[in-house]
């Protein structure tokens, strides 16, 4: 037992990272899932992301309780400080993304079957793989401590958005031309709006690691270009 | 500047606990005026719950600090770090309810002058009044350590999820029925969407609560009755 007790600092910060990177993993494996889920009508995949957020809730709660207990026993100051507290952010939001990706494989078994078409897909395959670039891109900024990289995924955010915008008035339109699009319709905008809000966590992980590196949260407005919960809804001006 | 040095741990642990109640006490207001805002279409309403959310976030950000602070120069143990981390998770289920607060004012805006009829209203008030009893309880719990209130709001999650479930189905009929109802269903179907997550996070609360009185997560399974996410889509069995 001897070697838990002599444990150096910089092991138990090692440790937490490597929980931190565990936790990514999954969570790029929800997200990846859920879309090819979502893509290929695969029930089985569906059921397995849906299983797989218990995993990642697990971990950050882990993650959490080892952070606050190294600095309580610790007494971290100043770099070593902010190192525990971006970890703790971190966790939150990998924990988010990982409950996202739940929603959009729960989705993926409820509109089983009723999706007539295929042209709305390929906005949505590509809203998503841009995000799941920028989460992995996110992610190695963090294990990198990279600020540059981070604050490319920070700036890219809004591409995200407009794609999100655009998905958004397609559903619509697809909604008013054929009432029976409504149900399967109504799911795919909660799936955009969920993909859309995995991006925003990427860019707060982009924000925590330039935190973790300068001490200090990147200055300016975030770039949005989510203009979908401001949009009006005249009709038939919405379908533009 | 003596009484900042001999400043008693006990103190800062009020201080910590009087920044949070402060937070929860703008988070009640967020949801609040959006609600009202929504019955009313009142936008400037609207607008000033858009403003208070900055505020809310840089609570959030204030009680992060501190309480890292404390954990740092403290060292606590058992009750007292509890009672640290109890802070942080509850400071973070109010950000996010500040979030949502906002989103539902910001799709007032966007539905200005464009709803049709008032019944769906009705059940929003219903929802929403039931979610903000749940929040303010969930809050006097926190205060008190009262860990039987805060079971009475974990156990009443599933009556939230029921009425969201319903509305649900209610906005999709009135989708159905008519197309130039797409639009402004869209955003009360998140805006319902939304006031279902403050009940999610009031329950978050509950779940702290809990843990900062016996240590423990509450047993069994949270009680859920949103089954919209698993909702199938057939037609017309959705508007049943």
């Amino acid at each position: 037992m001897a070697e838990h007790i002599v444990k150096s600092f910089d092991q138990e910060l090692l440790e937490l990272r490597n929980m931190i990177a565990e936790m990514g993993g999954y969570a790029e494996k929800s997200v990846l899932d859920s879309i090819n889920a979502l893509m290929r009508r695969d029930m089985e995949q569906a059921e397995r992301v849906i299983a797989l957020d218990g995993t990642i809730d697990a971990l950050q709660r882990a993650a959490e309780e080892r952070a606050i207990l190294v600095i309580a026993k610790r007494q971290p100051l100043a770099q070593d400080l902010r190192e525990i507290v971006a970890a703790l952010r971190v966790a939150g939001d990998l924990e988010r993304i990982g409950d996202l990706g739940k929603n959009i494989a729960k989705r993926v078994v409820a509109i089983n079957g009723q999706m007539q078409g295929n042209k709305i897909f390929g906005g949505f395959n590509h809203m998503a793989e841009l995000v799941l670039e920028q989460l992995k891109q996110v992610l190695d900024a963090f294990a990198q401590r990279n600020v540059e990289e981070a604050l490319a995924v920070w700036r890219s955010d809004g591409a995200v958005d407009a794609m999100y915008t655009s998905l958004f008035r397609e559903l619509l339109t697809y909604m008013m031309e054929d009432p029976r699009n409504i149900g399967f319709c109504t799911h795919l905008l909660f799936c955009a709006k969920n993909i859309e809000r995995i991006g925003d966590h990427a860019t707060n992980i982009a924000e925590t690691v330039h935190y973790l590196v300068t001490g200090q949260s990147p200055s300016g407005e975030r770039p949005k270009n989510d203009t979908t919960s401001t949009m009006p809804v005249e009709f038939p001006a919405v379908a533009n």
